[in-house]
């Protein structure tokens, strides 16, 4: 997997004083490697430090994929290096958890896989609209022997429900659009044509709004909704944890000699893939 | 706008002694000002101080409208003026709370708009039942530059899921009875000839069961699932600290031009109207 | 009601190493006594200590109910003279708060009535899926006087939600496998002649995956979203309060003159036996 210039692996386009768009564009699959999470964090902290800005959409540029698992590819090194951000948080967990509290209203468009990281994603925006046939969520981790690590266990349940929520997580398995508007996983699953004027039009909507009252009331559904950063931290260390076992490194290695991290059937079927190893 | 008999605002109808109606009729469009809080505190301690009563329906005798937004010519020093109520919490948030806590079982019967107060009196509601074709639910709050001061911001969340309650609070947009089902929003949504007949056997139902059994069981849901008084404090403090900011005093002002607080489009359409602002 | 050899009541089934069955058989209504409750901890204990099992699935072989109401003809001490469990609570909190906890997963697979203990039991494993056609799921306590003494209050409002949680408990009424699914009480309901080889599907998926993965995925899981136990016991306590007033003996022995306790329509359509009761 070659890195292309990180600054081009995510490109901030703001429409508007008030209204931005953080486009996903690390083709062929969208993976997010150390250099991209440094890329994200620029972001965040240009999200968070803006005066005037009240709207982020993320969306994807690569056909197929919102945003996928991490790189295996990647040194593990070069990801753990990276110093810990202003939650204390190591820098994936510390750049949702900064999502979720930042005043800025965030809204996930999803089209294509959101697996991994992807999924994290989603569920540390506060909003989350999906093409109803181009969608597939997905915590994959458990499939291979690891645990998630940007906080789907402690964020899913409080989302979907419990039985909904380990069932994401444990089967491993890819949740179509539908599926995850009747489980709650996204706000909704819109038919493909019209997701893109959809979600434009919502956030055009909330950037002609007050930035006082936004913030006040999404302040106050935080207070009643956001996880502790403690379970955001015991999910990340039983994510280092399970990535050096050997049950892990020998069941994705396995998974990469099917094809995996390649553009094909194993990326695009993940879930199948997953469960039919033998 | 006048303000008829207080008295007259809420319609209190025993059914029989175990079964009361509560019936919004404010006309034209049931509106909540001061003089219709104090007759609702009245009646809410009618319904914590009788012996029989077990179940107690609201529902609206206007058209169009369930229970609609507060009445912005009234005097916002006679709303200030209430004192608190027993919960500490002031005259509104205080009759919402005590909803939640009484043993008597509360229905929230709606068929047309419910808008603000309206949402918010459903969400204090121990169950929600709505017309599929004639409902529509909002917070419309945020839109004109305000916070609500009912408690959405702590009881949405905990209802739908972090992510469809942002969306309802921050896009201050309709929701329709079908997805008010869809987010959990409501209990139902029923086709609108059904409506009156499914609540009312359903009142019948537990009003025919055991007082001692009902008690009890909701007093342990009520452990698991009402959000702490603070909550609500703080949702309250910070509508009123909105209510005198002029970014909600110019928003409210100029849709009062274009036809809010009269019978017509701007009330009918008020979500489409709030995201149309110049 | 006579009962056969507990050990009978419910069959314990091996299909793997890694994967077990538990099935219900009592006939013919699958009612729970103390020797059922006895039987069921002795499994429980099995399923904890098993060093290789990853998946149990709970079904019936009992034509119309996946697990019923207890067994109103036992005698009430041969319940309560069971020691509590490693929890310190009693016996059926106890075997239902271990199941949640234990690092092996549970998949409930519904197809009949599941009614007070089986529903109670369907909300603590970690998924529940139902046959649309043939599921009715219900807490009928309230309608004959009773609380639930297996944790639905404490339970159901944090899967589905407050309302929808107080309309279950309240109304006492059946729910369907598609309302169940619209509601959240059930991960999903399928066509009954897939929910067979779907659960079978599932669980071996799972039991094909690594067991630190699931342990440690489930235990964060669990952090997040289990309610604490002093809930469950709370309720557990206003059970046994119930059972021995009046109006619960009263409530109870009338539906047995209808047919309670015997094959046939009273137990088919309890729901609809409990909203006529006079």
């Amino acid at each position: 997997m070659t890195h292309s210039n990180p600054s081009s692996q995510i490109r901030l386009n703001p429409i508007s004083p008030t209204y931005w768009r953080v486009t996903f564009d690390n083709p062929p699959l969208n993976l997010m490697g150390p250099e991209f999470v440094l890329r994200f964090r620029e972001i965040m902290t240009a999200i968070e430090t803006d005066a005037q800005l009240k709207v982020v959409v993320f969306d994807s540029a690569v056909e197929g994929f919102f945003l996928n698992h991490s790189d295996f590819t990647a040194k593990f090194e070069d990801l753990t290096a990276i110093p810990a951000g202003p939650t204390g948080l190591a820098s994936w967990p510390d750049i949702l958890v900064r999502l979720t509290r930042t005043s800025v209203v965030s809204i996930a468009l999803i089209r294509g896989r959101a697996t991994g990281n992807g999924s994290e994603l989603a569920l540390a925006c506060d909003m989350c609209f999906v093409s109803r046939e181009k969608t597939l969520l997905s915590q994959w981790e458990v499939g291979v022997g690891l645990v998630a690590g940007g906080g789907p266990m402690t964020r899913l349940p409080r989302l979907i429900g419990r039985g909904r929520a380990l069932e994401v997580l444990l089967s491993s398995d890819d949740i179509t659009g539908e599926l995850a508007q009747i489980y709650g996983y996204a706000n909704r699953a819109l038919p493909d044509a019209q997701l893109d004027q959809f979600v434009d039009k919502l956030a055009r909507r909330i950037a002609s709004f007050d930035k006082w009252a936004i913030t006040n009331t999404k302040r106050l559904v935080n207070a009643a909704s956001l996880p502790p950063d403690v379970e955001m931290q015991a999910g990340w260390d039983t994510c280092m944890e399970s990535f050096v076992r050997p049950a892990a490194q020998t069941r994705v290695k396995a998974l990469m000699a099917r094809g995996f991290h390649e553009p094909g059937d194993a990326e695009n079927r993940l879930g199948e893939y997953i469960g039919s190893q033998t």
